[in-house]
Protein backbone atom coordinates (compact mmCIF):
# COMPACT_ATOMS: atom_id res chain seq x y z
CA UNK A 1 0.00 0.00 0.00
CA UNK A 2 1.30 3.18 -1.11
CA UNK A 3 1.20 6.32 1.80
CA UNK A 4 -0.71 9.50 0.20
CA UNK A 5 0.62 12.46 1.77
CA UNK A 6 -1.30 15.31 1.35
CA UNK A 7 0.94 18.65 1.56
CA UNK A 8 3.48 20.68 0.03
CA UNK A 9 6.85 19.54 0.53
CA UNK A 10 8.84 22.44 2.01
CA UNK A 11 6.43 22.79 5.04
CA UNK A 12 8.27 21.12 8.28
CA UNK A 13 5.67 19.32 9.32
CA UNK A 14 5.10 17.30 5.75
CA UNK A 15 9.18 17.12 5.93
CA UNK A 16 9.24 15.88 9.15
CA UNK A 17 6.53 12.82 8.11
CA UNK A 18 8.51 12.12 4.98
CA UNK A 19 11.87 11.77 6.93
CA UNK A 20 9.95 8.85 8.88
CA UNK A 21 8.62 7.14 5.89
CA UNK A 22 11.92 7.02 4.13
CA UNK A 23 13.73 6.05 7.75
CA UNK A 24 11.50 2.80 7.02
CA UNK A 25 11.10 2.12 3.76
CA UNK A 26 7.36 2.64 3.14
CA UNK A 27 6.25 3.86 -0.24
CA UNK A 28 4.62 7.27 -0.64
CA UNK A 29 3.18 9.50 -3.45
CA UNK A 30 2.80 13.35 -2.46
CA UNK A 31 -0.08 14.67 -3.00
CA UNK A 32 0.79 18.21 -3.38
CA UNK A 33 -1.26 20.99 -1.83
CA UNK A 34 -1.52 24.76 -3.27
CA UNK A 35 -1.22 26.15 0.28
CA UNK A 36 -1.20 30.00 -1.58
CA UNK A 37 -4.51 29.08 -3.28
CA UNK A 38 -5.78 28.02 0.24
CA UNK A 39 -6.62 24.42 -1.17
CA UNK A 40 -5.79 23.38 2.53
CA UNK A 41 -9.16 25.02 3.41
CA UNK A 42 -11.13 23.57 0.42
CA UNK A 43 -14.22 21.46 1.87
CA UNK A 44 -12.67 18.07 0.27
CA UNK A 45 -9.87 19.04 2.31
CA UNK A 46 -10.88 19.62 5.82
CA UNK A 47 -12.79 15.86 5.06
CA UNK A 48 -9.48 15.04 5.76
CA UNK A 49 -7.94 17.16 7.82
CA UNK A 50 -10.44 19.48 9.78
CA UNK A 51 -7.89 21.76 11.33
CA UNK A 52 -7.40 22.80 7.91
CA UNK A 53 -3.37 22.22 8.05
CA UNK A 54 -0.61 19.81 6.57
CA UNK A 55 -0.26 16.80 6.36
CA UNK A 56 -2.30 14.81 6.70
CA UNK A 57 -1.85 11.08 5.13
CA UNK A 58 -4.11 8.36 3.14
CA UNK A 59 -2.95 4.66 4.02
CA UNK A 60 -5.92 3.08 2.14
CA UNK A 61 -8.68 3.77 3.99
CA UNK A 62 -6.98 4.88 7.21
CA UNK A 63 -6.49 8.89 7.53
CA UNK A 64 -3.85 10.17 10.27
CA UNK A 65 -2.67 13.91 10.86
CA UNK A 66 -0.59 15.62 13.00
CA UNK A 67 2.88 14.92 12.21
CA UNK A 68 3.86 13.81 15.53
CA UNK A 69 1.14 10.96 15.63
CA UNK A 70 2.07 9.98 12.14
CA UNK A 71 5.69 9.46 13.03
CA UNK A 72 4.55 7.57 15.89
CA UNK A 73 2.19 5.55 14.08
CA UNK A 74 4.82 3.91 11.16
CA UNK A 75 7.19 3.99 13.55
CA UNK A 76 4.95 1.24 15.85
CA UNK A 77 3.37 0.00 12.61
CA UNK A 78 6.71 -1.01 10.92
CA UNK A 79 8.76 -1.93 14.20
CA UNK A 80 11.17 -4.26 12.79
CA UNK A 81 11.94 -2.50 9.24
CA UNK A 82 13.79 0.14 8.34
CA UNK A 83 15.63 2.20 11.22
CA UNK A 84 14.58 1.27 14.57
CA UNK A 85 12.94 4.72 15.73
CA UNK A 86 11.30 4.15 18.71
CA UNK A 87 14.04 2.31 21.08
CA UNK A 88 14.41 -1.08 22.17
CA UNK A 89 12.48 -0.87 25.56
CA UNK A 90 9.34 0.58 27.34
CA UNK A 91 12.38 2.55 29.34
CA UNK A 92 14.17 3.77 25.89
CA UNK A 93 10.48 4.63 24.21
CA UNK A 94 9.61 6.95 27.14
CA UNK A 95 12.69 8.96 26.64
CA UNK A 96 12.36 9.19 23.08
CA UNK A 97 8.21 10.62 24.07
CA UNK A 98 9.99 13.05 26.55
CA UNK A 99 12.29 14.68 23.38
CA UNK A 100 9.62 14.12 20.90
CA UNK A 101 7.09 16.78 23.51
CA UNK A 102 10.33 18.80 24.39
CA UNK A 103 10.64 19.17 20.32
CA UNK A 104 7.13 19.96 20.08
CA UNK A 105 6.46 22.20 23.03
CA UNK A 106 10.16 24.52 23.41
CA UNK A 107 12.41 24.04 20.56
CA UNK A 108 9.87 24.45 17.23
CA UNK A 109 7.48 27.17 19.18
CA UNK A 110 10.36 29.89 18.77
CA UNK A 111 11.93 28.65 15.52
CA UNK A 112 8.62 28.80 14.34
CA UNK A 113 8.39 32.35 15.05
CA UNK A 114 11.67 33.50 13.90
CA UNK A 115 10.83 31.63 10.76
CA UNK A 116 7.75 33.46 10.52
CA UNK A 117 9.02 36.94 11.29
CA UNK A 118 12.51 36.65 9.48
CA UNK A 119 11.26 34.62 6.36
CA UNK A 120 7.65 34.60 5.36
CA UNK A 121 6.87 38.44 6.41
CA UNK A 122 9.49 39.74 4.51
CA UNK A 123 8.75 38.05 1.20
CA UNK A 124 4.46 39.29 2.02
CA UNK A 125 6.39 42.63 2.86
CA UNK A 126 5.09 42.59 6.40
CA UNK A 127 7.72 44.16 9.15
CA UNK A 128 8.94 41.66 10.91
CA UNK A 129 8.02 42.19 14.71
CA UNK A 130 11.91 42.85 15.74
CA UNK A 131 10.78 42.76 19.70
CA UNK A 132 9.25 39.32 19.26
CA UNK A 133 12.17 37.68 17.37
CA UNK A 134 14.44 39.00 19.77
CA UNK A 135 12.86 37.08 22.90
CA UNK A 136 12.11 33.97 20.42
CA UNK A 137 16.08 33.61 20.03
CA UNK A 138 16.89 34.24 24.11
CA UNK A 139 13.77 31.32 24.11
CA UNK A 140 15.71 29.29 21.87
CA UNK A 141 19.20 29.63 23.21
CA UNK A 142 18.24 28.93 26.68
CA UNK A 143 16.88 25.62 25.36
CA UNK A 144 19.64 24.94 22.77
CA UNK A 145 21.93 25.61 26.35
CA UNK A 146 19.64 22.24 28.05
CA UNK A 147 20.58 20.12 24.44
CA UNK A 148 23.91 20.72 25.14
CA UNK A 149 24.76 19.36 28.09
CA UNK A 150 22.23 16.52 27.24
CA UNK A 151 23.88 15.52 24.02
CA UNK A 152 27.67 15.95 26.54
CA UNK A 153 26.25 12.89 27.43
CA UNK A 154 24.80 10.87 24.92
CA UNK A 155 25.35 10.81 21.39
CA UNK A 156 21.54 11.75 20.44
CA UNK A 157 18.69 13.25 22.04
CA UNK A 158 17.33 9.65 23.45
CA UNK A 159 20.37 7.97 24.07
CA UNK A 160 22.88 6.16 21.84
CA UNK A 161 20.68 5.62 19.44
CA UNK A 162 18.85 7.61 16.14
CA UNK A 163 15.25 8.25 16.76
CA UNK A 164 12.10 9.82 16.44
CA UNK A 165 13.32 12.12 18.74
CA UNK A 166 16.06 13.83 16.78
CA UNK A 167 14.63 13.08 13.36
CA UNK A 168 11.58 15.26 14.60
CA UNK A 169 14.04 18.00 14.46
CA UNK A 170 15.37 18.01 11.36
CA UNK A 171 12.87 20.45 9.48
CA UNK A 172 12.85 23.55 11.91
CA UNK A 173 16.57 23.50 12.70
CA UNK A 174 17.11 23.11 8.60
CA UNK A 175 15.60 26.24 8.48
CA UNK A 176 17.15 27.75 11.28
CA UNK A 177 21.04 26.85 10.00
CA UNK A 178 19.94 27.51 6.29
CA UNK A 179 17.60 30.01 5.51
CA UNK A 180 17.46 32.41 8.10
CA UNK A 181 21.31 33.05 8.97
CA UNK A 182 21.32 31.76 12.79
CA UNK A 183 23.52 28.84 12.00
CA UNK A 184 25.63 30.12 14.68
CA UNK A 185 23.42 29.34 17.48
CA UNK A 186 23.77 25.52 16.26
CA UNK A 187 27.51 26.48 15.31
CA UNK A 188 28.16 27.84 19.05
CA UNK A 189 27.25 24.77 20.65
CA UNK A 190 30.06 22.04 19.92
CA UNK A 191 27.82 18.91 21.11
CA UNK A 192 24.53 20.41 19.64
CA UNK A 193 26.60 21.39 16.40
CA UNK A 194 28.01 17.85 15.92
CA UNK A 195 24.48 16.29 16.69
CA UNK A 196 23.18 18.64 13.90
CA UNK A 197 26.14 17.51 11.18
CA UNK A 198 25.09 13.88 12.39
CA UNK A 199 21.68 13.86 12.20
CA UNK A 200 21.21 16.34 8.98
CA UNK A 201 23.74 13.95 6.67
CA UNK A 202 21.22 11.09 6.85
CA UNK A 203 20.44 9.82 3.52
CA UNK A 204 16.87 10.05 3.87
CA UNK A 205 17.37 13.85 5.58
CA UNK A 206 18.92 14.74 1.95
CA UNK A 207 16.39 12.75 0.10
CA UNK A 208 13.94 14.94 1.67
CA UNK A 209 15.41 18.12 0.35
CA UNK A 210 15.67 17.19 -3.15
CA UNK A 211 11.77 16.71 -3.36
CA UNK B 1 7.85 0.24 43.34
CA UNK B 2 6.18 3.39 44.22
CA UNK B 3 6.55 6.08 41.65
CA UNK B 4 7.29 9.34 43.02
CA UNK B 5 5.85 12.28 41.19
CA UNK B 6 7.58 15.78 41.93
CA UNK B 7 5.21 18.80 41.13
CA UNK B 8 2.31 20.59 43.59
CA UNK B 9 -1.30 18.56 42.56
CA UNK B 10 -2.80 21.85 41.39
CA UNK B 11 -1.36 22.18 38.04
CA UNK B 12 -2.75 20.83 34.71
CA UNK B 13 0.50 19.06 33.89
CA UNK B 14 0.97 16.83 37.29
CA UNK B 15 -3.04 16.28 37.37
CA UNK B 16 -2.72 14.79 34.28
CA UNK B 17 -0.21 11.95 35.22
CA UNK B 18 -1.80 11.31 38.47
CA UNK B 19 -4.74 10.53 36.70
CA UNK B 20 -3.16 8.34 34.47
CA UNK B 21 -1.13 6.47 37.22
CA UNK B 22 -5.05 6.08 39.16
CA UNK B 23 -6.44 4.92 36.10
CA UNK B 24 -3.54 2.09 35.57
CA UNK B 25 -3.51 1.26 39.57
CA UNK B 26 0.04 2.12 39.76
CA UNK B 27 1.36 3.34 43.46
CA UNK B 28 2.64 7.03 43.84
CA UNK B 29 3.70 9.23 46.18
CA UNK B 30 3.49 12.73 45.78
CA UNK B 31 6.30 15.17 46.15
CA UNK B 32 5.43 18.39 47.09
CA UNK B 33 7.14 21.56 45.57
CA UNK B 34 6.66 25.19 46.68
CA UNK B 35 6.63 27.01 43.30
CA UNK B 36 6.25 30.35 45.10
CA UNK B 37 9.49 29.78 47.01
CA UNK B 38 11.25 28.71 42.93
CA UNK B 39 11.75 25.37 43.85
CA UNK B 40 11.38 24.33 40.45
CA UNK B 41 14.38 26.57 39.48
CA UNK B 42 16.49 25.09 42.59
CA UNK B 43 19.60 23.32 41.77
CA UNK B 44 18.64 19.95 42.79
CA UNK B 45 14.92 20.06 40.73
CA UNK B 46 17.03 21.04 37.62
CA UNK B 47 18.93 17.78 38.03
CA UNK B 48 15.82 15.79 37.46
CA UNK B 49 14.23 18.43 35.08
CA UNK B 50 16.56 20.84 33.57
CA UNK B 51 13.32 23.00 32.01
CA UNK B 52 12.47 23.90 35.29
CA UNK B 53 8.77 23.51 34.99
CA UNK B 54 6.66 20.33 36.84
CA UNK B 55 6.16 17.57 36.93
CA UNK B 56 8.70 15.01 36.81
CA UNK B 57 8.68 11.42 38.16
CA UNK B 58 10.92 9.26 39.68
CA UNK B 59 10.69 5.23 39.33
CA UNK B 60 13.62 3.55 40.90
CA UNK B 61 16.21 5.21 39.26
CA UNK B 62 13.91 6.08 35.93
CA UNK B 63 13.23 9.24 35.60
CA UNK B 64 10.90 11.09 32.94
CA UNK B 65 9.23 14.69 32.61
CA UNK B 66 6.99 15.80 30.04
CA UNK B 67 3.62 15.05 31.55
CA UNK B 68 2.06 13.68 27.85
CA UNK B 69 5.57 11.63 27.52
CA UNK B 70 4.77 9.58 31.49
CA UNK B 71 1.15 9.10 30.13
CA UNK B 72 2.26 7.13 27.22
CA UNK B 73 5.05 5.76 28.80
CA UNK B 74 2.85 4.16 31.85
CA UNK B 75 -0.02 3.43 29.83
CA UNK B 76 2.29 1.22 27.61
CA UNK B 77 4.33 -0.11 30.52
CA UNK B 78 0.97 -1.29 32.01
CA UNK B 79 -0.89 -2.15 29.17
CA UNK B 80 -2.52 -5.15 30.60
CA UNK B 81 -3.56 -3.47 34.30
CA UNK B 82 -6.20 -0.98 34.80
CA UNK B 83 -7.75 1.34 32.28
CA UNK B 84 -6.65 0.62 28.56
CA UNK B 85 -6.10 3.85 27.57
CA UNK B 86 -4.14 3.31 23.97
CA UNK B 87 -6.68 1.64 22.33
CA UNK B 88 -6.25 -2.04 21.17
CA UNK B 89 -4.60 -1.58 17.30
CA UNK B 90 -1.95 0.19 16.08
CA UNK B 91 -4.28 1.85 14.30
CA UNK B 92 -6.14 3.13 17.24
CA UNK B 93 -3.26 3.76 19.14
CA UNK B 94 -2.79 5.91 16.13
CA UNK B 95 -5.82 8.37 16.05
CA UNK B 96 -5.16 8.26 20.39
CA UNK B 97 -1.33 9.95 19.43
CA UNK B 98 -3.50 12.32 16.81
CA UNK B 99 -6.07 13.93 19.28
CA UNK B 100 -2.92 13.85 22.46
CA UNK B 101 -1.08 15.87 19.88
CA UNK B 102 -4.22 18.44 18.84
CA UNK B 103 -4.82 18.50 22.91
CA UNK B 104 -1.60 19.28 23.38
CA UNK B 105 -0.71 21.53 20.18
CA UNK B 106 -4.31 23.34 19.86
CA UNK B 107 -6.45 23.29 22.54
CA UNK B 108 -4.02 23.71 25.65
CA UNK B 109 -2.73 26.20 24.29
CA UNK B 110 -5.71 29.19 24.52
CA UNK B 111 -6.92 27.50 27.74
CA UNK B 112 -3.38 28.29 29.34
CA UNK B 113 -3.66 31.90 27.87
CA UNK B 114 -7.20 32.57 29.44
CA UNK B 115 -6.20 30.98 32.87
CA UNK B 116 -2.51 33.42 32.64
CA UNK B 117 -5.05 36.20 32.29
CA UNK B 118 -8.42 35.66 33.81
CA UNK B 119 -7.09 34.05 37.35
CA UNK B 120 -3.48 34.14 37.88
CA UNK B 121 -2.82 37.76 36.94
CA UNK B 122 -5.83 38.72 39.21
CA UNK B 123 -4.71 37.45 42.18
CA UNK B 124 -1.13 39.24 41.53
CA UNK B 125 -2.95 42.34 40.88
CA UNK B 126 -1.19 42.49 37.13
CA UNK B 127 -4.07 43.96 34.28
CA UNK B 128 -5.61 41.18 31.71
CA UNK B 129 -5.03 41.10 28.38
CA UNK B 130 -8.60 41.87 27.06
CA UNK B 131 -7.59 41.66 23.61
CA UNK B 132 -5.23 38.48 23.99
CA UNK B 133 -7.91 36.77 26.14
CA UNK B 134 -10.75 37.81 23.06
CA UNK B 135 -8.57 36.03 20.38
CA UNK B 136 -7.89 33.25 22.72
CA UNK B 137 -11.46 32.57 23.29
CA UNK B 138 -12.00 32.87 19.25
CA UNK B 139 -9.00 30.48 18.52
CA UNK B 140 -10.67 28.25 21.58
CA UNK B 141 -14.05 27.87 19.96
CA UNK B 142 -13.05 26.83 16.78
CA UNK B 143 -10.91 23.98 17.68
CA UNK B 144 -14.55 23.18 20.00
CA UNK B 145 -16.54 23.35 17.29
CA UNK B 146 -14.31 20.93 15.38
CA UNK B 147 -14.79 18.50 18.63
CA UNK B 148 -18.60 18.75 18.67
CA UNK B 149 -18.44 17.37 14.96
CA UNK B 150 -15.95 14.51 16.05
CA UNK B 151 -17.85 13.60 19.44
CA UNK B 152 -21.18 13.35 17.19
CA UNK B 153 -19.53 10.75 15.78
CA UNK B 154 -17.57 8.76 18.38
CA UNK B 155 -18.18 8.61 21.71
CA UNK B 156 -14.99 9.78 22.61
CA UNK B 157 -12.07 11.54 20.82
CA UNK B 158 -10.05 8.49 19.58
CA UNK B 159 -13.10 6.27 18.95
CA UNK B 160 -15.68 4.84 21.21
CA UNK B 161 -12.91 4.10 23.80
CA UNK B 162 -11.73 6.21 27.06
CA UNK B 163 -8.00 6.76 26.08
CA UNK B 164 -5.18 8.96 26.82
CA UNK B 165 -6.63 11.63 24.23
CA UNK B 166 -9.74 12.07 26.64
CA UNK B 167 -7.48 11.70 29.97
CA UNK B 168 -5.17 14.18 28.58
CA UNK B 169 -8.02 16.71 28.21
CA UNK B 170 -9.20 16.64 31.78
CA UNK B 171 -7.17 19.53 33.67
CA UNK B 172 -7.60 22.35 31.46
CA UNK B 173 -11.11 21.71 30.92
CA UNK B 174 -11.98 21.64 34.57
CA UNK B 175 -10.04 25.30 35.00
CA UNK B 176 -12.29 26.50 32.02
CA UNK B 177 -15.56 25.13 33.18
CA UNK B 178 -15.01 26.12 37.05
CA UNK B 179 -12.52 28.59 37.79
CA UNK B 180 -12.78 31.35 35.09
CA UNK B 181 -16.63 31.10 34.51
CA UNK B 182 -16.40 29.83 30.51
CA UNK B 183 -18.50 26.78 31.29
CA UNK B 184 -20.61 28.17 28.43
CA UNK B 185 -17.69 26.97 25.59
CA UNK B 186 -18.38 23.59 26.79
CA UNK B 187 -22.43 23.36 27.61
CA UNK B 188 -23.36 24.89 24.42
CA UNK B 189 -21.90 22.49 22.51
CA UNK B 190 -24.23 19.68 23.36
CA UNK B 191 -21.56 16.42 21.88
CA UNK B 192 -18.90 18.17 23.68
CA UNK B 193 -21.11 19.01 26.86
CA UNK B 194 -21.82 14.92 27.23
CA UNK B 195 -18.17 14.12 26.60
CA UNK B 196 -17.23 16.46 29.27
CA UNK B 197 -20.11 15.16 31.84
CA UNK B 198 -18.96 11.64 31.10
CA UNK B 199 -14.88 12.01 31.25
CA UNK B 200 -15.18 14.23 34.08
CA UNK B 201 -16.94 11.84 36.53
CA UNK B 202 -14.45 9.25 36.07
CA UNK B 203 -13.72 8.18 39.71
CA UNK B 204 -9.93 8.62 39.10
CA UNK B 205 -10.65 12.31 38.15
CA UNK B 206 -12.77 13.12 41.31
CA UNK B 207 -9.59 11.45 43.33
CA UNK B 208 -7.28 14.15 41.37
CA UNK B 209 -9.73 16.85 42.47
CA UNK B 210 -8.95 15.71 46.08
CA UNK B 211 -5.75 15.91 46.25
Amino acid sequence: MVVKVHGPTFTAATRRVLACLIEKGIDYEIVPLDLLNRAHKDPEYLKLQPFGVVPVIEDGDFTLYESRAILRYYAEKYKSEGTELLGKTVEERGVVEQWLEVEGQNYHPPIDTLIVHLKVFPKMGVPADMKLVEESEEKLAKVLDIYEERLSKSKYLAGDFFSLADLSHLPATEYLVNDIGKDYMIRDRKHVSAWWDDISSRPSWKKVLQL
